[in-house]
């Protein structure tokens, strides 16, 4: 039998990968908490007419579904929104509006893996529900760009693209283009940067539009649009402005959004889009059949993409270096050179633990010299020695390389001293 | 058609059971780092092979398993240890041994939901690969106890119950018992708490032994036993062994531990196990036929019947709820008086969120009194007024019912140096 592999487009994370999810986790968490958001959890397995409820029945190509013992026609989820379209809906008289909620987790879409794109990826959402106001579009727009620079990613590495429906609306009217036309005009919006143009010229021709119409209009669209007036004022205002790009190409979910969409993208590497979202206010009323008439925003920020960015950005990089360095650092090894004292090293070890400082020691009798190995191994900053000097231990600082005697009593305090203190190279290298 | 519900067997995490969950990672997190082990993670979907090759074809009945669309046989994993030791495998070569190494996540298993059992449930485990010495279960079995400390679960509330093979193999041997009938003895052994006796006795009495004398060894069966010396040395060191009991019917899986096997039981309330483990030296050899020959051991702790036990546990509750509190409250909220002052209050938002406080504001013109009604729904500590009088601004505490009037220049260092002190109630209530 061949050795295991993980599933085709599935990941394992070993602890170097963990310690740079965790960094990703550790950072969305953080920013939407300054925000005043807080964290939900939906299930990662629900009952595919949910996916099909939001998306029509083509979105089954796309999941990893299938039918448990019972025959329940169950998928694993391919993104959050809809369930938390379930969960506000079911539960919204529990809770004051708006809600600002947030969440971290693995989605799976069944799509051919490539660069930027795996079967299984982690999502961070963040949306807010029961509140139509401009400021709440820019409070989710701020909070993505918070979270690029908190990630260590600057202006001159990222930018949002912003549009709305509302500039294309103001288009077709003023071009007299029928109301039914609009989804089949997005859909060629949506796709005009990929396409031929002289395709994309004939199928706007069929709908009674030319190529060069939209094409100037696009290209002046811009910020005094009164659609983008209240969003201009609030960000301009956070000091955030200064990251957004008009751009009238982004359309997104076709169905889906009502007004405001946006992208979050980088300006140097030409990858796929770190984040997208806009706002849905007619989707919580769709899953509820009507039960919750919910107005919603929100934006989605994937693991994958974001990774690849952040490790071609160098302020960005030497955070996540850092992160992972600490994660996979300990802060002592205690090195047991005389066996007689092992019982006092167990014992000082959970007292440092206690503390809550980051131990390790060897659990068999082991040479010294093999001890100080594990301690450089496991990047511990200092080695404890317990040796026949002992109630005397010798307290080692791996990083500076000086040492010092210390009664055992006062280790945990001296411990915890020295730990406060940024460590120190030696002076001759 | 019927609202959506959650598939049967899992849950919705809204913002309050998402931040009881979040104590439940962060403390399970924080005593594995002190006690030097890295995260990991590893596919929620593998390969069903994987774990029939561990437990066997009849473990299918359990699984949530599927063929995809390329028509591979995969499964949700009920389980993480088959994937720990795919992964330590294949990339033995990688990492210094022992690895001490812990996960969380969720695991799923296809069995009929009741009290302190779903479908979806998350467990931690903590592995120790590459160490055969009896130093590696103390400090597995050392982590668990410091688990359960650290929630505020204390010696009154739980215990470790702690068995060894080794015991029963010498008991066996004693009493002239050929080896093959090892298997069959144990699953007995596993059974004798729920199955009748005179079932039981039936069933001994089939491979040569009676009821009295199984028993007799059980009751006689105790820390003195040489299989336990070197485990009891060590945690009685770290004064933990207060915490264990020796229990000869903790088997466990039988055809996988092969040394030590130990439980977290709750001592109040009759729970199912919280946690259970030992030692399984042959998996890794079988999971990789033989390319690696890992000696390894380990735990996991569901978040399930531990979640019934905080609950029940008033010094867990209440560090439970703190937690909860904290993590569904904000630092602040601003109130805009004057809607003039708008763009100072954005001003000061950023400049607040940038110093990592949690501040939430009104996305839309609302009155005064609405919005100091939004500051208490969302638990604000302080209501920061921007009103006609800016720059001076008026900082409200909304739960000591005190106020000051500070310029606006001063008001993220005078926030954060007032939420430094804890929060103080009112003098007269």
């Amino acid at each position: 039998m061949a050795t295991f592999q993980t599933v085709k487009g599935f990941r394992d994370f070993d602890p170097e990968a963990c310690a740079r999810r965790n960094f990703i986790f550790d950072t969305w968490r953080r920013v939407a908490r300054r925000y005043g958001f807080v964290e939900y959890e939906v299930p990662v397995l629900e009952s595919t007419d949910l996916f099909r409820k939001k998306s029509g029945d083509e979105i089954t190509s796309q999941l990893f579904c299938f039918k448990d013992k019972a025959d329940r026609e169950l998928s694993m989820r391919p993104e959050v929104t809809p369930s938390l379209a379930r969960l506000a809906a079911a539960r919204q008289r529990d809770y004051k509006k708006p809600l600002k909620w947030f969440q971290i987790g693995s989605c799976f879409r069944y799509e051919e893996p490539q660069e930027g794109r795996t079967r299984e990826f982690i999502q961070f959402n963040a949306d807010i529900l029961g509140d139509t106001s401009p400021g709440t579009d820019a409070e989710l727009i701020a909070l993505a760009i918070d979270t690029m620079i908190e990630f260590g990613v600057s202006a001159e590495d990222f930018a949002i693209r912003l549009s709305n429906r509302e500039i294309w609306n103001t288009f077709l009217t003023d071009h007299n283009i029928p109301a039914e036309q609009t989804g089949t005009f997005l859909q060629i919006i949506d796709k005009i940067e990929r396409a031929k143009p002289e395709e994309t010229a004939k199928k706007l021709e069929a709908i009674g539009l030319s190529l060069g119409t939209v094409r100037a209009f696009m290209d002046s669209a811009n910020a005094d649009h009164p659609a983008f007036a209240d969003l201009r004022a609030n960000l301009t205002a956070r000091g955030l402005w200064q990251h957004v790009r008009i751009d009238a190409t982004i359309v997104r979910g076709l169905a889906y959004y009502t007004g405001t969409v946006f992208e979050v993208f980088d300006l140097k590497h030409g990858l796929r889009a770190i984040a997208g979202g806009g706002r849905y206010d007619k989707l919580c009323a769709l899953m509820s059949d009507g039960k919750a008439d919910m107005p919603a925003a929100g934006f989605a920020m994937g693991d994958v993409v974001l990774g690849i960015l952040l490790d071609k950005t160098p302020g960005a990089q030497f955070k996540l270096t850092s992160a992972v360095q600490d994660a996979l650092s300990i802060d002592a090894t205690l090195v047991i050179a005389d066996e007689a004292q092992r019982p006092h090293a167990l014992a000082a070890l959970q007292t440092l633990r206690a503390r809550d400082l980051r131990i390790d020691y060897a659990f068999a009798p082991a040479k010294v010299g093999k001890q100080f190995q594990a301690a450089e191994d496991r990047k511990a900053r200092y080695a404890i020695v317990f040796g026949a000097e002992y109630p005397q231990i010798t307290l080692k600082d791996l990083v500076a390389r000086t040492q010092e005697e210390i009664p055992a009593h006062s280790l945990a305090d001296t411990l915890t001293q020295r730990l406060a203190q940024p460590p120190t190279g030696p002076l001759i290298a």
